[in-house]
């Protein structure tokens, strides 16, 4: 028998990892425990599944374990949880759930992606039936469920993150009436205030209530019990964020790193030997506060995992980092990130210029010429590009990958108003937005250079 | 009297500097020599207009002569046409053609910003009033007259460019029959022709008449003669690109550069003393070939005039150069390029490896995903990006963006599939298009390494 390979988690950084090895190494013998029923599933996708945009829960599967078994010899045990981690005896402690017993899986080498649970604050009542995450196909089945057969006559959103406002749309397409409650001052945290109000603005014109500044203080059947009184409620969806499953981890004396996920150097090895790790449940490195970071996306997961299954398999390959991008669309707002938002920059103690530009995603004597806004933050004296916020109708949104890539380069703002973007009446002005908000960031950097 | 700044051309090459000029020096004296009766406008809005998605032919007016002398105290002369330029008495001499009269125009400063023209091929029945360019405003009143009034029932369009196939479009929208005809193999030579392909059969679709390999050999009244028989015509359109406005620098000995534009470098300067010159009728710097260029397009146009105006007024400012990008859409088939064609990277020298991939604009499981072709191309043993091209439906095209900010920053295929783009389902699978493509591209990369 060839080298093991025991993968621990059925979604993306652990599958990725396990197809990657395997285009490398056919004669390894792999193995993957998955203690739920699905693999390689868009846990994104589930707002447009319970919104009725999508047809089947299935489309949302990538690869099911049958492909994985015929295409790729990975041998996917679905229901069977890892329970514990021996290093020193080299094995999986795994609970078969469908036989009811308990086994061994010795492995060469380990890779962990146990993916990311959603936050579920310590109140009374978070463990009702009516309570909801958003992250397994599993959640998604019983919100659907809600969705067609009900009852979805009211849903309240416990925060108002990406997942809780995606939630929030899904049901309001459904006929719920739907109210977002977000402890902040203004919902999406993941941008700055100023442009989280005009994703509130939009939320509110679509019918979701939103009400900011409230915090949620428990729940009882069919009530939500918040610091501005209680809310009926049918339906509770947490949209709290996430939290990496690291016990596993944890109780083997692997180093956990930042926000508590798996520590993972640029090759996605942890600090036990033989034991790698990708995807929601790992760190990662910023690139533009060269700090740790907790980030879990399903597209830092997808390039994670390549690079563990590189790694594992013999080869060699780096993961970088990341900038922190990240998209949503919101009704008909699309919301895009990249870099540090004022909050984040201030916490590490960057000195900054943030600029913000109005301009429109076509030519603006085209009908179809919607409003979009761009805010962008570059570094006092340097210059040195630091993030971009984008807020617009469609069309706005994909625009955050220039910035993107500008910061994987370390520009600054200055060589960005040089960059050769593509201008056709229908796609963009012919200064595109993101270079308005470069050349006004670069002239607010050289204006500050005086007094330096 | 202050300082003179004499600008030859009234649209975005002139206009840019003068009022960047402006900006910078209160002081200074501007004129501004406009031989037709408009400033400021959008050539690339011709066809929207012609097609009927704009209403007024003013709406691509960005900005009037009025505006530039109430809000920047430019003094616009129009239809005032250079006629020749004195560098050695510092003077142009200029024809007001509403008065008829010759008058000298002294300047300390000139900026030439005198833009092209459509390439007329020397043919018989070239002049003929059924011919048109598609460049000016006079143009597009007299086109926008043919579509409105007719007659423009057979419509033919010599050259499959961009301009050609945008005005093809907009003459089938108003219902006209409409035949283009392109002497190559396939049209858009800006694309390879395996790109090319798709954008013809897109065309086709929408009902245009498309002859590849069809050479013109005359125009008569009613008629166009081909080297594949006669084609009807009311109305013939140029769709063969531009050639640059050089004879008033040529005659006044200022140097030639790159497709007979005049000769700038990275500050706009030309060869002759406190003359400088963007847009249209200058050349550029290719970044990614390292020679002279010459792109006439709105984007380089604004940023090189934005420059020229910097340094004439006496600051300091650089254009470091084009990396090749241009998009269009056709029909609902969206067109990107950027960095080199296989032709051009083949003229130049470059050993490189190709890859095609096949993608969505969304999450394929989404209703709205449709297709989109991705090819890149990679230097040999360095893996340095050269360029890509994308063909797709409705948000295919600005991905083109990402690859254009990659090659401003000489990354290779290998370092771009760490690029961390934006994903959420309505935007993009979660591997990004432009990662797919270059995922392959490093793997063909690193496969022919071996042989190297």
């Amino acid at each position: 028998m060839g080298e093991r390979l025991v993968v621990i988690g059925g979604d993306a950084g652990g599958m990725g990892a396990a197809t990657q090895a395997r285009r490398l190494r056919p004669d390894m013998d792999i193995v993957a425990l998955e203690k739920g029923s699905w693999t390689s599933y868009s846990a994104c996708g589930i707002p447009y599944l319970v919104g009725g945009h999508i047809g089947e829960l299935d489309q949302l599967v990538a690869r099911t374990p049958q492909q994985f078994r015929d295409n790729h010899r990975i041998d996917v045990r679905l229901r069977h949880e890892a329970m514990g981690i021996d290093l020193d005896r080299r094995s999986v402690e795994v609970r078969d759930h469908d036989h009811g017993r308990t086994v061994r899986v010795p492995f060469d080498q380990l890779m962990l992606g146990m993916g990311a649970r959603p936050r579920r604050p310590d109140l009374p009542g978070m463990d009702l039936e009516i309570v909801h995450g958003v992250q397994t196909l599993g959640d998604a089945a019983h919100l659907l469920d809600h969705a067609e057969h009900g009852p979805c006559d009211r849903v309240v959103v416990v925060g108002g993150g990406y997942i809780g406002l995606e939630i929030a749309e899904a049901f309001v397409q459904r006929g719920s009436a739907v109210t977002v409650v977000e402890q902040a001052p203004e919902v999406m945290r993941t941008v700055d205030p100023d442009m989280g109000a005009m994703v509130r603005a939009a939320m509110e014109r679509q019918g979701v209530e939103v009400r900011v500044g409230v915090g949620v203080e428990g729940v009882a059947d069919g009530v939500v019990h918040t610091s501005d009184g209680d809310l009926k409620a049918d339906l509770v969806v947490l949209g709290l964020g996430v939290q990496p499953n690291n016990e596993l981890a944890a109780d083997a004396g692997v180093a956990l790193g930042a926000g508590g996920a798996i520590s993972v150097n640029r090759r996605q090895a942890t600090s036990a030997d033989g034991v790698w790790a990708a995807g929601d449940c790992a760190d990662s490195y910023h690139l533009v506060t060269t700090r740790k970071v907790y980030i879990a996306l399903g597209t830092v997961a997808n390039k994670q995992a390549r690079v563990a299954g590189t790694n594992l398999a013999g080869g060699y390959a780096t993961f970088p980092g990341v900038v922190g991008t990240a998209a949503t669309r919101i009704c008909d707002t699309e919301i895009a990130r990249t870099g540090l938002t004022e909050h984040e920059a201030e916490r590490d103690g960057f000195g900054f210029h943030a600029v913000t530009i109005e301009s429109t995603t076509t030519a603006g004597y085209l009908p179809e010429a919607r409003p979009l806004t761009v805010k962008m933050l570059a570094e006092r004296n340097s210059g040195r590009l630091l993030g971009a916020q984008i807020v617009g109708q469609e069309g706005a949104g994909k625009r955050i990958d220039v910035v993107a890539t500008a910061l994987h380069n370390q520009m600054t703002v200055e060589e960005m108003t040089h960059l050769d973007l593509s201008y056709a009446p229908p796609f963009s002005p012919v200064w595109d937005p993101v270079l308005v908000a470069a050349r006004k960031a670069a002239g607010v950097v050289a204006e500050a250079d005086e007094i330096r």
